[in-house]
């Protein structure tokens, strides 16, 4: 990117109604797709009332104003009035409500509503509270704190320190719905012929994350510089006896190095055929 | 919903080579929008071979064939030559790349990379670790587990047990990098004339979560059933304290009784202006 460092950023704008969620997920993945250009971006949600609008065009007109680039938009109101505001900006607009639901609507045979941030609502008590129930049964079994429910646990996460257990776990839960625990490996586990003997019982739950010893030297240096906890010699040995623990088990495992969350927390779900929940916040799309 | 039950599902795929998030939240925004219709929703990520889409091609035949009612398919495939055979499928083809990638060549000079799963594949670990960091801070200060470090979060969501507290903390932490912290109110500090000791020196952090009595006692139920702790009355008591002591100490808050997670966070983040992270595992998109 040095080529492009002197260049003004082309401002991009993430707007919606309700939270923008949508929005800037498409947004960013729209943008992704153009790696040697810089962005700058903001995120404005919560655009309900026509008067918010019409500042809104007048903010994005007079930045644009400023900049040479013309600014982009990415735009999901369900309000018609409001959209058609955003719509007067000199920005281009990347709408995909105003894009789709014509379609939709024609398959369907029905109106769509209009209605504002149905998406992100809480409609189905039942979803949302297996949601919520997901996160304390995480929250309870992060790094081994509790072991005595393992059993209605959905997964069991288990890894070296600082393996990336904890997010996956969370995320697992937040955004999936599935209970998850997770055990971390330690020096004395590795040091045994069988598998630790908490998680013995539960060999068909287990799934493994492993990482590149020198990114996990590198995370680990951060929380305690120097030490033999962060030395590359340790982690390597870490590494190196936890695979040679999920090989042996057969218990499955993956590769962390280059993964985000998100991906780690999606392949471990397409790799187990775990029940995802695929947006717990929903009534009327019933995912059995 | 009583007069659909009886019709078919719609269903509707939602597909990607990544993570098949962009697709899934794009999707569900757009289905919300008709409310009176039935969806059967599958979500089916990493379709990242021409193989497995001539196989997917095959099973939406198949079961479109099933079933009177034509499919949708949500699809961002960053892959042209895989995106191609997706719409050989019969279904209804929703496909943002497709409708707004060129767009957005025209505007930014640019050729789109068409690479796969950009948006939620690490590649500025800055980025990456604050969140990780993130993380790690709100785990370690849950319900007010350690309060010694209050001094280093960016905020401290407080309210009476079962408020949101836990879920609200994660999303913002997992999602938007945010170091959140919570409190919960006990009876012993809303019979203090004062705000609690451990949080009175950062006031300036507090953010109140309250909650509909009726809805609180219902979610305490599920856990201690027949308890004091989960009566009407005591949900009323001590839910009327906690907002009389945010009135009475000005800190904001927020009724969450009809909010998702998601709304929540987002709420929480425009009402107090911290800086929101807009997606984390992104590199050429910087936030400044």
């Amino acid at each position: 990117m040095n080529d492009t460092s002197n260049q003004p950023l082309r401002r991009v704008y993430f707007l919606s109604n309700r939270t923008a969620i949508t929005a800037e997920t498409l947004g960013h993945s729209l943008l992704a797709q153009f790696p040697g250009i810089q962005f700058s971006s903001v995120t404005i949600p919560f655009v309900d009332t026509t008067q918010k609008a019409y500042k809104l065009v007048d903010r994005i007109n007079a930045e644009n104003a400023d900049n040479e680039l013309q600014s982009i938009v990415i735009s999901t109101m369900a309000d018609e009035e409001i959209s058609r505001i955003i719509h007067q900006s000199k920005a281009l607009i990347i709408d995909p409500f105003e894009r789709f639901l014509p379609d939709l609507e024609l398959i369907l045979h029905a109106h769509s509503i209009h209605e504002s941030g149905q998406s992100h609502r809480i409609s189905n008590q039942g979803l949302y509270e297996s949601r919520i129930n997901a996160i304390d049964f995480t929250m309870l079994h992060d790094d081994g704190m509790t072991t005595k429910m393992y059993g209605q646990s959905d997964i069991i996460i288990v890894g070296v320190s600082r393996s990336g257990k904890t997010p996956t776990c969370l995320y697992l839960a937040l955004q999936f719905g599935i209970k998850a625990a997770n055990y971390p490996i330690t020096e004395e586990d590795m040091e045994s012929e069988d598998l630790p003997a908490i998680i013995r019982g539960f060999k068909g739950k287990l799934f493994g994350l492993t990482t590149n010893p020198k990114r996990l030297a590198h995370i680990r240096e951060e929380r305690r510089s120097n030490s033999r906890y962060a030395s590359l010699e340790q982690c390597k040995y870490e590494v190196k006896a936890a695979e040679q623990m999920f090989e042996q088990f057969n218990v499955p495992y993956l590769n962390t190095t280059t993964m985000s969350i998100e991906e780690i927390a999606t392949k471990v779900v397409e790799i187990t055929g775990l029940h995802r929940i695929s947006k717990p916040a929903i009534s009327h799309l019933d995912m059995k």
